[in-house]
């Protein structure tokens, strides 16, 4: 039996699916199958989106959920309405923030992910190119300006990690594959050793390098079990010796490595 | 005066901190300072956190507010003992969940932003490297397996929203640049044609264009407002020609043009 989810926002829906999602992750062995409703932000809309979810719950022969982030006040008396499991975020928190504040919240749509400062975005966006522009040991030139430099061998998941911290804490991401000469040599590159502060290293296990390198390159003496084992074990005295910090990342999600990172690099997030 | 956030959870934080962000802008004037404390999975971990956040409550002026996503429940008994506005987002809504359900939560750990399932993260990883090797007009001979194709013209926002699109939801985005030559011709470029059900526009103003060129090439003719206004009306005729569905990516975040662009072409998202 699959119970229905719907994440219902006047804005984007980001936070309603992540909250939603966060909890659902806790019934293991429960179906869910989920809808996201974006931009519900006017009265025919939000009846519309009533219509949707009460039919879901006329028809269904499991639950119906809603997880809803709804901030307009004439929008919310509708969605409120519908049948189901309704789940008011904005609602349940805004009003203890009111009461320690002593002041009304401005009930705006669109606030959340929007653009609200212009120069926070475009940074945001800069760092997205920078990451780009230093993937895979591009951009050398230009270490200077990043906030930090992932190491690694070659498919350790340098690129997807600087991304995300690109895209979501607009950090400045370089990241640099070892090469097989660097890890014989046993020592920091030395176009790497101006930037030691900065570098922070990747590992995985290499069963699942192997295995990530075997779909890339079939049967290359680059994917054979036995490369992978030894250029990583030569990484991580490399990262050992020099007293990098770094993670393994085979049974860590990219928002993990991600968050992880960020604590022990010792960069702040908001 | 200042008031003091803590996002507070035993996995990575995200779940906590984008609630609370999105409280939060509802505020406009208040400022707010805050601090995400991820990974605290044990009672030692615990009981440190609740001495920063008493001590930032001895000692601030302001209020001080703690957004927590805690599963396991000795942990949550001691980050509950805290001072400050404490909003307990897992407590709060996991007990309704079970109530429908008439089954006990998990509570376990680092399953929202972990790994749960090996073949969809692997997909995510996939799709982000797929995005890249199709960036800026690249990959054109595998655009057979793209989800979608962004187009537009140069520095219009194709490349973050594309990557965004992967990072997140798994998605194989291609995204090409229209050339000069195909602006003035004024038709869709026939290598594009194949894949006309897959296209999705991309458009800003001329004003804000101008600004990211300017910045990148300053002061060539590139970066002009007229040949920016020149570009974007000729690309948009296109858009309005070919019947393709097409957004201003001007006042949007990347959140709130990844979300439309979800619902315009038609692709679910959980």
């Amino acid at each position: 039996m699959k119970h229905q989810v719907f994440f219902v926002s006047d804005s984007t829906g980001i936070t309603a699916a992540t909250l939603g999602n966060s909890l659902l992750t806790q019934f293991k062995n429960i179906k869910f199958e989920k809808l996201t409703l974006p931009f519900i932000d006017t009265a025919a809309k939000a009846q519309e989106a009533v219509t949707t979810i009460n039919h879901a719950c006329d028809t269904s022969e499991g639950q119906v959920f809603i997880f809803a982030t709804i901030i307009d006040k004439d929008i919310q008396a509708i969605i409120s309405q519908c049948k189901g499991v309704f789940m008011d975020i904005f609602n349940t928190f805004i009003q203890p923030i009111e009461e320690a504040l002593k002041v009304t919240s401005s009930h705006s749509i669109g606030l959340t992910h929007g653009v609200q400062n212009y120069d926070q975005y475009h940074h945001r966006i800069d760092a997205v190119n920078y990451t780009l522009s230093c993937d895979d040991g591009l951009g050398i030139q230009n270490y200077d300006e990043a906030d930090i430099i992932l190491v690694g061998v070659s498919r350790c998941g340098k690129t997807p990690t600087s991304l995300y911290l690109a895209l979501h804490f607009g950090l400045y991401v370089a990241n640099y594959p070892f090469n097989e000469e660097e890890l014989d040599k046993g020592s920091l590159p030395d176009i790497l050793k101006p930037y030691r502060k900065k570098l922070f290293g990747l590992t995985i296990e290499p069963e699942r390098l192997h295995m990530v390198r075997n779909k890339r390159r079939p049967d290359s003496r680059y994917a054979k079990l036995k490369q992978c084992s030894h250029e990583l074990q030569a990484a991580e005295e490399i990262f050992v010796r020099e007293r990098l910090p770094y993670i393994d990342t085979s049974n860590r999600s990219i928002e993990e490595i991600g968050a992880t990172i960020m604590i022990q690099a010792g960069l702040k997030q908001g």
